[in-house]
């Protein structure tokens, strides 16, 4: 016991006066993953000059472009991973990071006590690679999901890596399966890394393995008959995130748990679930999107586009933060102010009511933005702006131009 | 829309007046995973009779019961899955549950895109079997179990199954590996039922397929020289679990993000971290264990043994429910008070410095109890109660015997 004793009171200072004056007792300022080293920590790092590839030797059909759609017009997600390779890359706690490999797209193999079955060792990404006018192919911003694959590994004792060295070897990957990307517009190869422990025990313990895997598909637009606004039903019965816990990072274990809401919602005809949280019901997701809701002022009539902020309760979306900064950059010389902040159901509801309610629309990588109609909430409808013939409202309409314009290349920007 | 709009119509009052007088706007009472049906309501259920067993071919060495211990007093729990058989059992949306089977111990294979590696479609259960002195099996309130991962995979979109059939055929996977259960008395079969979603996909939707796979392996004692008190870290700046989420599941969603506050606390000398909740430091649970406290009230003097309401917080754990029952049966008539109610870590910390805290100790299928000897808790470190020549409080050390007695057959009990 000695040990423990003399230990603890040299760290008596960071436990106490915590937190009484906050409303969940959360000190929210502390992200927790930013104050410990990373398991990766002196071991060796990602060493691109060791990537080996080695090529299938039964290339597969290409699936022509139209078939991308999935019969769905709300999903542009891929149901089949149709790519032809995969980067597979192990890490232990004695080796670090071993040689990368790509190699042709394969089951894995693993011991039933591994422990991502287990105990939910594993977090990804999502982002898409796309076919300029001159058929060059490019990422969008993967510095940022690089920046937040780390963080959501280390969150969960899985190792970080060099996130240069990576997007490098998913460059490789891009390149060995580029012909999977279609070149019409709408079209991309989306791609998913995923780190998952590895190491085949019961115990629950950081993992002394993983492995980051890197898989792909072609995808087809989101909207292929152009914008179809969505209606959501706000949940107020079943909790996403809260202060103190892991909603702000890409874990698996983030995922599972959100599918009977979206059942549920769903059975009553509608395409997602909104998030709400605490007894003030601050609106904070929508589905597995982050949200932007446009409002006139009550006093003022200035426009105000407003996303929740990064408490520790919100997803770093990518393409939130692309909307808030090409908001700032192009909506706010035309007088619009551009807000993180908290919002209330109650307030989205009163502007509906007064004609102020402007418009409102989820942000993620698969649809770049999707434009709502209506939510259900305490057994009525908010109307949230939309013209009965419209589908989206003027800011979702640039926000997507503007995004794809800089994603396919026609704008030149430092996001490509 | 129309159909979305006229179904809401309909599901109107199920929305409304959730929840303003509560304290977290979270309606508790509402259990979510029993509002909707199975998924697996409708389809083939499991068939004992059709199990296929299928011996392995090279059997393996029995591992002497001294080294089952792994070098480590604080853990009990098998490190390598020894045992030589699996049960495995597949379900999907159109054929409901196939044949059950048990095969010889070996790697899964799947597709990288497997949902389970992806958004945590997973949870478990752990259970003992144990040998009575007359070479009879015992599994030990398996109903309980079977119960709970019902409710934990119903709570994910995955199946659920009829729990007595799945009893019988873990019963037949134990006879066939029975002689990897050690003879002596604090040694058992450490038994892992898990269930996965297989589909391979990478939309986040209800898996078509799914899992059910159970493996095992022989453990030690989890104190081999007698109790060792633990010392705790109360972790302030994490959640573990929150109304509405999923805490009260064993989901492995819920173990991942607990590794951080784990390693924290062993970094200052602590063997596990305490969960706080809430600006009140209510007592939850200890690492991944259910707490027990015993206090002596202030103003009668009557002895109570304390441990946190199933508020959807805390994990219904199959131990905090058998000590529940005997203290009740047992310490009742000795005027003893057995409350399941909530707790700050004040009171603890009160009733420690005036003298009336009798003892604290973690329950789980692990170690049955484990005391406690001090807790960190704002820069101080609150004396549990033992004397500093005892490992164990009295209630933790009568609650270890009658469990033990009940497992092993030498108390005829309706649990065995």
């Amino acid at each position: 016991m000695k040990s423990a004793l003399s230990l603890t009171r040299r760290a008596a200072p960071a436990l106490s006066g915590s937190s009484s004056a906050q409303r969940y007792a959360i000190p929210m300022q502390r992200h927790y993953s930013s104050q410990v080293p990373s398991r990766s920590d002196g071991l060796p790092a990602v060493d691109f000059s060791k990537l080996s590839i080695t090529k299938t030797s039964s290339p597969k059909q290409i699936t022509s472009p139209e078939k991308l759609v999935f019969g769905s017009s709300f999903t542009g997600k891929c149901t089949v991973v149709a790519a032809h390779h995969m980067l597979m890359m192990n890490w232990n706690t004695k080796d670090g990071w071993l040689a990368p490999n790509i190699v042709p797209y394969q089951k894995l193999s693993l011991d039933p006590s591994t422990c991502v079955f287990h105990y939910a060792f594993e977090c990804f990404e999502g982002m898409k690679a796309y076919k300029d006018k001159n058929g060059g192919i490019r990422l969008f911003r993967p510095d940022k999901n690089m920046e937040r694959l780390n963080k959501s590994s280390k969150r969960i004792a899985l190792p970080t890596f060099d996130g240069e060295a990576v997007t490098k070897l998913i460059g490789e990957l891009v390149k060995v399966d580029s012909r999977f990307i279609p070149e019409a517009r709408g079209y991309s190869l989306y791609i998913r890394p995923t780190m998952i422990g590895t190491q085949a025990t019961l115990g629950v313990n950081p993992p002394n393995s993983a492995m980051l895997f890197v898989i792909a598909c072609p995808v087809g637009p989101y909207y292929p008959t152009g914008f179809k606004a969505i209606s959501l039903e706000a949940t107020d019965y079943a909790v996403r995130a809260w202060p103190g816990g892991v909603g702000d990072k890409k874990l698996g274990a983030n995922y599972a748990p959100c599918i009977l809401p979206q059942l549920e919602a769903a059975k009553k005809g509608f395409q997602q679930n909104l998030w709400l949280f605490g007894e003030e019901e601050y609106v904070t997701e929508v589905g597995t999107m982050n949200l932007f809701v446009a409002i006139k002022d009550k006093k003022t009539g200035q426009n105000e586009l407003i996303t929740a902020p990064l408490d520790g309760t919100i997803l770093e979306g990518v393409t939130r933060d692309s909307v808030l900064t090409l908001a700032r950059e192009r909506l706010g010389p035309r007088g619009w102010v551009v807000s993180e902040r908290k919002l209330k159901m109650s307030e989205i509801a009163q502007a509906s009511e007064e004609g102020r309610l402007i418009e409102i629309f989820g942000a993620g990588t698969a649809a770049i933005v999707s434009p709502v109609r209506t939510i259900s909430w305490k057994g009525r409808l908010v109307d949230c702006g939309l013209k009965e013939n419209e589908e989206a409202g003027q800011v979702a309409l640039e926000m997507k131009n503007w995004i794809e314009g800089i994603q396919y290349g026609d704008e030149e920007h430092i996001w490509r």
